[in-house]
């Protein structure tokens, strides 16, 4: 038996006792369905309804104050006018009343004054300790404790429709928006997937998403997170409940809101939120095998198979078929995904021929006919895959409109739903009834509807098996300690840039800088032809826009003319630009062109990309980031995520490229960013041509900009 | 007042008699279905079961032959055991039954002897001119006419389920598969779409998929197609019927399965379908302006706003919300399928805050506000948006899943939508509810439920109303007719391929075989330096594996190590190959380069086909097809359609490049290979650098092969 710690916030999820602070008795408004849906849910605990205006409300004392009470509190939900609401919380605190939701609106959300209501109902929570949620909150549900701390109408109970249950496993759902939060719990239930909690966070003014992501990571309630975020304020809260969920294993499927400019436009303002950059909090989900989706009925899908299904071993998938045609739609949609429809075995076709009629089909998919559902053929197919090593999840394409006939027997497909060893997935492509559903419910079976939701939940299911955390990186690169003196300009030189990244111990090619014609043979001399030229000046961060690069100079006469012509160049198109001199460089030996940059995300802090050169990078964006710090394993991974990774990876014949160097060196600058965060604002090698194996890299370029 | 020419299927589609031959007096079963949902729906016609077991069926007179009945018929439906279905077929031939479905399985689809009888069906059709659908068909349902000619559960009438009807336009549907073709009819209905007819095209022993779509194309009762396919086997009808949806800009949303490996191997053998090469199938769509979808509620979605709203002018789109975090999900889905989301004016933003709460946002995405519903702030909006000439499109997000309150008054809502100017879709964040779907669909709106569908389909709606088909070509490129005389060879050499290219008119670079070294001197002078050397053989089809090209050759002497090089190389590494010689070619100016090839697709014959050189080919499979031949028109719109066409146009500085060029030869080529479809199988230069503007273009390889 395990000692589970309590969590802070489970008296917030779990209150013995919870005061209305402007409860009303009208329940077409929110004050009054606040008090309603809490008795209809059959809230155990306590209630003290808070009104000056009512002696009581539907039976129960109405308290003209809250210190009129006179007993603990663990819960207040405050649904008063804005100018009013600090008041309320101060004398929530002097009493002890241990949390706060407050559902008014009026705060940071409108501006202008109201953001200083939010601030002090913050400094409020920081000085007494009181935990408040809100304000501009929706509130919670806890299915399981029946408390429904909100006024959404999705959590009313309504007598004449039963609760739809097909789950062992339960959901959590956070979301900073109320509206998304209960629909992602309306179409849940309606799948018949059962919750542990949905909280709204609001305004998040002192509790925020990031620690209620942590609650429900611990919850052993809550097996299957689902996350809706604009914009995260508690970041290292955040980050370190991602790691928690990614170290134990708890799925966390996430949405997050404000990517087009639009979007981004509007979550700036709505609810205050800190929209950050979408590609940053991709590498935050991306490192902590957060399950990203963009639509509401896919991340419900998703929850589905996570909720139903044990982890696939691979990615083969047995599609089962009752029509022809719907089982070659779903072959294709999850070979789609890339996802494998092997053909069975002879064996396996054999006793699958035994199960159906002749004109059916035992290969993959396999179509067992209309006519082998009522057989018994289709729960045979089913046993026998699910046993059979030659697939790693079922996919049944089938139809489940009818009211009247079920194609499975409860007793039959029950003890094998309980005992399934893989993934059974049930795709109805006619629209399932209610009878259907809860007729399937009983043997622990959600009917999805969607095909292209359906197929990418099975991929996310085989990723999900798959994803293994990333270490932390342990071991830092070593950085002097007077490194930040060398960022003499905003935006460095390329010699400026280089000379940092040396004395952090990034390996570099030989190159001197030529201040003076006259230093010009010797130099050329020690780096050795056929070699570079490039001009070199603080104030030319583009020297192709000056003409200011000259490759493959082979001779001391031409080094000459090419020194003369740099600087004439530079001159002629930055007269202003103060000149640091030509940098004489080898020429690099072929290799592959990637790009390697770090950049501040203002949500994140440091992050460290990768993408492979030229028009790949710009034109189809294939670029992957990560945080920094990365280990040389995970920027390994990086590279492997490229779209073009081929291309590293022996592309026609070509030679295998050295992967491993670039790796490091990936590691390597991403840690060096991570320790400058507070300096370095970007870091960019670009080009860096990675060599065949054993050859390494060259950094042929590189730029370092000072945090401004 | 117009006068409409009747279609050869009117009288299948609309049948004054209907013999069901094998009817049954088992409802539950497919022969007592048939007669039990023909009835249920209404037919108005004259039925006559047909079976020798019963005088009688339910209060019908059952005849023991069709020669019984003594009246005509219009359409017999037959479901009879397979060997006996030939002899009822003659019986209705002889009989003058004009038409027949066959729901009877057994045929092609289960191989062996069954595809013997299936050639005799298709035989007595073609002889005495009866029209037969089928056999392996679940038949039709004709909403319009009430006309049930299937079995499919989906038209069962349940007198406590009221048809929901919110648009006045109809869809039609076409679908290789009766499972799906019915599923597809499921999902609208329950949206509130109207149905004309939908058809399942069983093994198409005589009527196909084109000769239903052709229908479908002329019939005024159908406003918008729905086309499931796995594999078109009457070619020629079905592209007559795409060109004419085409010129009459009548919508077609097509389905096509068997575009996996595992899917098309099921296709292949599924009722004995023609499951052809997928990108033969896209290119085809594409040149008609065929909407694709891969998904079930994604294809009634795009059907869904196609049937409810005008054509958009322009692709920016307001987003109208209740909830913040929804209207920025709104947003950034329809972004993210490349719509606009602009912000409004201040003008029209001064006129929104007057409608809407100060906590509001007049911007886009507009959030009214979950008070501004009831207030009238949302019907209001929605108004003025519809007027305003600063968006094209109208997204509403809002909570539908209320049973008992509506966000609209219907009075105030109907005439908006019965005049509206721009599309006005509405997306349900929560399960819209049946009380909400009807009570809306009274006003003409058909409410959505799923985000990601909802911005496909409007992204679609804005593609189908830019849609231009292009001009059938004309003036075909002259070929002499001597010209397959030079098909010396399966895979010619790149001397000979150009050789024939050259006498097809093809722009070719001045380039000189050199057989023997005694001639190298005067051809490299006609050529001129620098150049290229390439190898030249029909038996060494990729000369860069045997070290067949040099180049930068810029001396005589250069010239004639090359040639022995090349000799001595060719010699080593393919001491079979006969060889022709040494090509001797100038350098070609720098350019972007492309690849453009033909060849043959079983299903639809010749294609031709674009990408960008190097890794966006061959790594990102950024390719184009169309059918061949293109007109340079349509072949410029190939390239543009390129997801790298930024680099032939001017991408980071670079020049232009010369893209009309470029177009007329794609355009030559597939001209080309359109008249030489007989004897050449493949086309391919490879590459084609594309010069700048000005420049023209130089096909500096070229691989022609002879048809098998």
């Amino acid at each position: 038996m395990t000692v589970s710690v309590r969590h802070p916030l489970d008296s917030f999820f779990n209150p013995a006792s919870i005061a209305i602070i402007g409860a009303s008795r009208d329940t077409h408004k929110i004050p009054g369905l606040l008090l309603a849906f809490l008795r209809k849910n059959q809230f155990s605990g306590a209630i003290y309804p808070v009104n000056p205006n009512y002696p009581d409300i539907d039976g129960l004392t109405c308290y003209p104050s809250l210190g009129a009470i006179g007993e603990p509190i663990d819960l207040a939900i405050v649904i008063i006018p804005a100018r009013v609401v600090l008041g309320a919380l101060e004398d929530c605190a002097r009493l002890g009343v241990k949390h706060a939701i407050i559902i008014s609106s009026g705060f940071a959300e409108e501006g202008g004054d109201s953001i200083a209501m939010q601030d002090q109902i913050a400094a409020l929570a920081k000085r007494t300790g009181i935990r408040i949620s809100g304000p501009n909150a929706e509130g919670y549900y806890n299915q399981i404790a029946g408390i429904a701390a909100t006024f959404s109408p999705t959590v009313d109970v309504k007598p004449d429709q039963p609760l739809l249950v097909a789950t062992k496993k339960r959901i959590g759902i956070v979301a900073q928006s109320g509206g998304i939060g209960f629909a992602i719990y309306n179409r849940a239930k309606a799948l018949g997937i059962a919750l542990s909690t949905v909280i709204s966070t609001g305004n998040e003014s002192d509790l925020g998403a990031g620690e209620f992501l942590d609650y429900m990571v611990q919850d052993p309630a809550t097996d299957v997170i689902l996350l809706f975020i604009e914009g995260i304020r508690d970041v290292d809260k955040f980050l370190s409940a991602a790691r928690k969920a990614a170290e134990i294993g708890k799925p966390v499927i996430v949405t997050k809101v404000g990517r087009s400019g639009a979007g981004e436009r509007a979550a700036a303002s709505h609810t205050a939120s800190m929209a950050g950059w979408t590609a940053a909090y991709d590498a935050v989900f991306a490192r902590y095998g957060f399950i990203v989706s963009n639509d509401l009925d896919e991340a419900v899908s998703i929850a589905a198979v996570l909720t139903t299904s044990p982890l696939p071993k691979g990615e083969r998938v047995a599609v089962v078929t009752v029509s022809g045609g719907a089982g070659i739609w779903g072959a294709d949609a999850v070979s789609a995904q890339g996802l494998q429809v092997p053909e069975l075995s002879e064996g396996v076709q054999a006793t699958i021929r035994g199960l159906i009629p002749s004109y059916g089909s035992p290969r993959n998919p396999i179509d067992i006919t209309a006519q082998a559902v009522h057989s018994g053929g289709l729960q045979k197919t089913i046993e026998l895959l699910d046993k059979s090593d030659e697939v790693d999840a079922i996919l049944v394409v089938i139809s489940l409109s009818s009211e009247t006939r079920m194609p499975f027997k409860t007793p039959e497909l029950k003890p094998v739903i309980a005992a399934q060893r893989k993934p059974i997935v049930f795709w109805s492509y006619t629209l399932p009834s209610n009878f259907a559903r809860s007729g399937l419910a009983e043997s622990g079976v959600v009917v999805l509807s969607g095909l292209a939701h359906v197929s990418v939940a099975m991929r996310r299911l085989v990723d999900h098996a798959r994803f293994e955390l990333a270490q932390p990186v342990v071991e830092a690169a070593h950085v002097p300690a007077d490194l930040a003196k060398h960022l003499t300009a905003r935006t460095l030189s390329e010699h400026d840039s280089k000379t940092l990244l040396q004395m952090a111990g990034v390996a570099l090619p030989n190159e001197i800088l030529v201040a003076d014609k006259t230093a010009l043979v010797a130099a050329v001399s020690k780096v050795g032809f056929p070699l570079v030229m490039k001009i070199q000046s603080r104030d030319i961060p583009h020297k192709s826009e000056v003409s200011g690069v000259k490759i493959n100079i082979a001779t001391n006469e031409e080094a000459a003319a090419a020194y003369d012509a740099l600087i004439a160049s530079a001159q002629m198109h930055r007269p202003q630009a103060v000149l640091q001199g030509v940098l004489v460089s080898p020429m690099a030996k072929k290799g592959v062109e990637i790009i390697v940059g770090t950049l501040l995300d203002r949500t994140f802090g440091p992050m460290v990309m990768v993408g492979l050169g030229g028009v790949t990078t710009e034109l189809f964006k294939d670029v992957v980031y990560r945080p920094a710090p990365v280990s040389a394993h995970e920027a390994s991974e990086m590279l492997n995520g490229l779209e073009g990774a081929p291309l590293l990876n022996g592309f026609r014949g070509a030679p295998h490229a050295d992967v491993s160097v670039a790796a490091a060196l990936i590691a390597q600058i991403s840690q060096l960013a991570a320790q400058l965060k507070g300096e370095v604002a970007e870091i960019e090698l670009n080009p860096v041509l990675v060599h065949p194996v054993g050859e390494g890299v060259t950094i042929v370029d590189a730029l370092v900009v000072r945090k401004a």
